[in-house]
């Protein structure tokens, strides 16, 4: 998916809401146990009682890599159930040198039809360019994560006076373009949006750390959206997890609508 | 496996070097093709022709992901067919949020039986935590990589005159210890190994970048050697991809004894 057809949506649908899909066996409505794929007939409700509300899908790959080939599988019929006109990532949090990367890149944007990817930034240019190479599809960057881990490195301050996590966002911009990179700042860092959008004024931003993670939804938006919208604002547990009895569907509904009317007032 | 245990595999072989398994179809010798399983049919012949000069195989997870679900089945035959003695790397450059890391943790140690798993750093501290909770298991943490994106990042300075690089290392080491912590250090850095040792005296490092990249196996072993050896040496495409003819199970034998040879110069 291009930018363009990225941003019809959104505003189509007055929401620039991500539902991650990270389906936890242990947390999942007992009953759902019981069918041959749980994983997929968790996702497949989900998607239901979200997709009105949403533009995005962020499978996080760790819960179906768990689960051996037949998490894969069930990532796969996923996949194949989102509407197409949904954008998807895949948070996978690739990145190595530049032949593995690119066959990193092979694997979410080819044998599985990913939009975009989600790349950790350590290892440098050469990690991060092999996933620019494939036309409509999309690299994003951690830039400053949600986690409280984020201390530990991203904000050391530099020789330069800048932190490290600005140098990342600056520097890595320059290796593609708005058009097909974006870059994750977690909502737990609300007062940090007006500064970074000043370092990269264009670029979407990923946006988790909403709901189970508490990051204030209105001072995100307020400090990082821009004329094209520029926020994909994700929630995942906040939604999936509302509640795990047999009205799994209709509170994850609730939440995701919730969300949706939050951002609805800033279109 | 525990340090004791890989320490004493390196000294009973006069060898520490650990055989990269980069799988790529277009690479391979084309005969395999014909074989139901051409990875696992590669992959084994590379291990019995490599198995008496090493001490570890180190399987790089993208090329067995980007062959979708029966990539991961090649990747479990692979791994019940090396030899139990044998240290095992899932080079997988993980980390992300604490609930997301256990889930990694959880793929590469309990769904797949790997002795360690090589994390990226960027995200910090409770992104690498949750893989240091199981016995035996090790982090290997990305210091100093062999790739020419080393320099985008980890070369910057700090405020406080040290290179991330070694923030990095010194930092991470505090959350585990050398019994459950390894680092990756590239070949290609020979004249860093000096100086990481002065700040991590103990630990075992990950050492690719021999071989297909040109690092100077000497320069590595002298600048990085310590009583318990501490080294891992890692190549892949230098040993795997000798030939790609009816011989290559011969070259691969000839490049991993050379290097083993040249190893047991120093015990």
């Amino acid at each position: 998916m291009n930018r363009e057809e990225l941003i019809a949506q959104i505003f189509e649908k007055k929401s620039f809401l991500c539902v991650g899909l990270d389906p936890d066996i242990s947390k999942i409505p007992s009953f759902l146990l019981e069918f041959e794929d749980p994983v997929f007939e968790f996702n497949k409700r989900i998607i239901d009682a979200t997709k009105e509300y949403c533009v995005a899908y962020k499978p996080n790959i760790a819960f179906y890599e768990c689960l051996g080939p037949k998490g894969w599988i069930s990532l796969k019929k996923t996949i194949d159930y989102i509407p197409k006109k949904m954008f998807l990532i895949a948070d996978a949090k690739r990145g190595d040198i530049g032949n593995t990367s690119l066959k990193y890149a092979e694997t979410f944007f080819k044998t599985y039809d990913f939009d975009a990817i989600t790349v950790a930034p350590y290892m440098g240019e050469d990690s991060v360019s092999p996933f620019l190479t494939i036309s409509k599809k999309w690299v994003i960057v951690l830039g400053l994560t949600s986690n409280s881990g984020s201390s530990s490195f991203q904000q050391l301050t530099l020789e330069s006076g800048k932190k490290l996590f600005e140098d990342v966002l600056e520097k890595t911009a320059t290796w593609g373009d708005h058009s097909n990179m974006m870059f994750v700042v977690g909502a737990t860092n609300e007062n940090q949006f007006s500064l970074i959008r000043k370092k990269i004024p264009k670029h979407f931003l990923l946006v988790p750390g909403v709901g189970a993670q508490e990051g204030d939804l209105h001072k995100v938006i307020q400090g990082g959206i821009i004329k094209d919208v520029g926020l994909l604002i994700n929630s995942s547990r906040g939604i999936i997890y509302a509640s795990n009895d047999k009205f799994f569907e209709e509170r994850a509904s609730e939440e995701a609508k919730k969300l949706k009317d939050q951002m609805s007032l800033y279109m």
